[in-house]
């Protein structure tokens, strides 16, 4: 039990303070500006929403070798740390108020990481409008593994549910599918990057959606008046769609087609077709994927091209119980798995 | 990267649960019967604190290796990571409301022991009246490591903070001293248990308090009410004191006799009078030390006793900016440290 402490504190107790307290202050104190944070000087923060409102609450843990590589940059990790959770209270339809973060260091990251870490923790709390409100800091014997509650706020009972699909509405679903998980083979697979012939920016476009999802936030609001049921696409556009729809009870079909791409892994499907279902089954889009009833979703798209939001709609809901992914000559695509599950 | 699933799913996707789905639905949905915990098949929780509440928000992570040993009781790890924020929402004055939980494990962990932790979470989410809300499990190549984000609620602008005593209020302290270091010690120190001489009772005593703290809820509305600041001593009462009388810019004299200790902790501190400071300075105590005006000491002596738990006074607050502890003969004693850090 590693139960130590490094530092040494003689004669009397007050007025000092700790190693660790020193880490808290030196690294995230300047990114805790938000009152309810107390400056990080308490055992506890507040936060109370607004009059009518209900806090929406998400958790969601990364670890080092398991979602991140460990030599990935500090800021990055910190970034990722908290966006997919940004990403969750985006598909409620939440806007952010503030997150609270356990911190797992394994001995000896050094002061530099810290500072990259907390640099990107900060810039991101303040992009996203989500101010850092507490934590805590502890060692570990494994990787670093980072924790985050993160929390928004919605009018009272209109957060947007997975439950909410009707026969007949848009599903539709923002950015591209499958960047982050041809980025991460990118990283896995020397071969990878021979076989599909992608040039450098294309090379790069790929590892950084990998690197730091793109949270769709600035959407919450038009999926929370419009959208019928959303989910964050975490573990593969299709395993998602699918928990979506079983939760409300229908299906859906889905055009592949129609699935937006980015031009970098356009070049790779067409240098490797086999890798659609890669990208229709692999974790780490952090897009949304919603439904959206046909009356509103003229208004819906017009909403996303003025927040600059790329939505494209890929299929219809129906009554089937199943969500079927259309392939090339009307044929039904059949998968392995249709997620990602750690277990 | 350890991104793959072990469940195959073939066909259409709609109506398959994932592996990590399944163990989700199998051992925590059962515990998960909040309202706002949706019955965990959404990304987010709702929760929404009553009209004129605030919520008191607490984050606290414990590691396998590092806050307890791998082999021990699965229940009674669920418990001391619920406990440890529980005690932060006691020493605040916050009724629980509910919590999150993240939990990372790795491969091999089998049925039986989240059978085990499920059915300890469940029982104290139960006992505390703090239900599960939602959270995320995830693999890691690391230990066993459970981060949970627990709520409670105050009206608004009381929460007690550490930053409220004043010269000459009375130092409080819940239950006893030392007796988790004195266990940790036990299990790490084969040679503890001859030189101590301790029965076997005494022995289970120490053991038991290391393994599972109990948070002092049943007073938090008596500190809220009452008490002019507060801090759980998770890390040491000395250094804990001595956060709570920096922040609040004052200083303590306490009495080292008048600290409470077991029958357990007074036994082997006879045998060993060197453990003084090991009690005064060690972690995991759990119990919450706090400052109460003079008016006040006996209503909130009464309340205590009125909820059964013990308290004692055992200093003042001065205002001399440092925390004394007065050791036998008067004299003033130091520590080589004060509390536990992990940095």
């Amino acid at each position: 039990m590693a139960r130590r402490a490094k530092g040494k504190v003689s004669g009397q107790v007050s007025g000092q303070q700790s190693a660790e307290d020193r880490l808290i202050a030196r690294h995230f104190k300047p990114i805790a500006r938000h009152p309810g944070a107390l400056g990080l000087t308490d055992d506890a923060a507040l936060l109370t929403p607004p009059a009518g409102h209900a806090l929406v609450i998400t958790a969601d843990a990364v670890v080092g070798g398991v979602h991140f590589f460990p030599d990935d940059p500090a800021d990055a990790i910190a970034k990722k740390a908290l966006r997919v959770n940004l990403s969750d209270l985006a598909a409620k339809g939440a806007q952010p108020a503030g997150f609270v973060l356990t911190l797992a260091l394994p001995k000896g990251v050094g002061d530099n990481w810290l500072k990259s870490f907390a640099r990107g923790l900060g810039a991101d709390a303040k992009k996203y409008g989500c101010p850092l409100l507490g934590g805590d800091t502890v060692l570990t014997p494994g990787p670093v593994t980072i924790s985050i509650t993160a929390f928004g706020t919605v009018p009272d009972g209109t957060m947007l549910r997975r439950s909410g699909a009707r026969v007949g509405d848009h599903v539709v679903v923002t950015g591209t599918i499958g960047d982050a998980a041809l980025g991460l083979k990118l990283r896995k697979e020397r071969g990878a990057r021979r076989r599909w012939n992608l040039n450098a920016v294309l090379q790069r476009h790929l590892l950084g959606r990998y690197l730091v999802p793109e949270p769709r936030c600035a959407l919450a609001e038009a999926f929370r008046q419009l959208a019928s049921a959303g989910i964050d696409v975490s573990d593969g556009l299709a395993g998602d769609l699918g928990k979506l729809c079983r939760v409300s009870g229908v299906g859906a079909e889905i055009d592949a087609a129609k699935v937006p791409l980015s031009k970098a892994a356009r070049a790779a499907l067409a240098a490797e077709p086999g890798l659609l279902k890669t990208i229709l089954t692999s974790g780490d889009d952090f897009e949304v994927v919603a439904t959206v009833p046909p009356a509103s979703l003229d208004v819906f798209l017009t909403a996303a091209r003025v927040v600059g939001v790329s939505v494209t709609a890929i299929g219809r809901v129906t009554a089937a119980k199943e969500v079927q992914f259309i392939g090339p000559g009307g044929r039904p695509l059949s998968f392995a798995r249709a997620s990602f599950s750690h277990f």
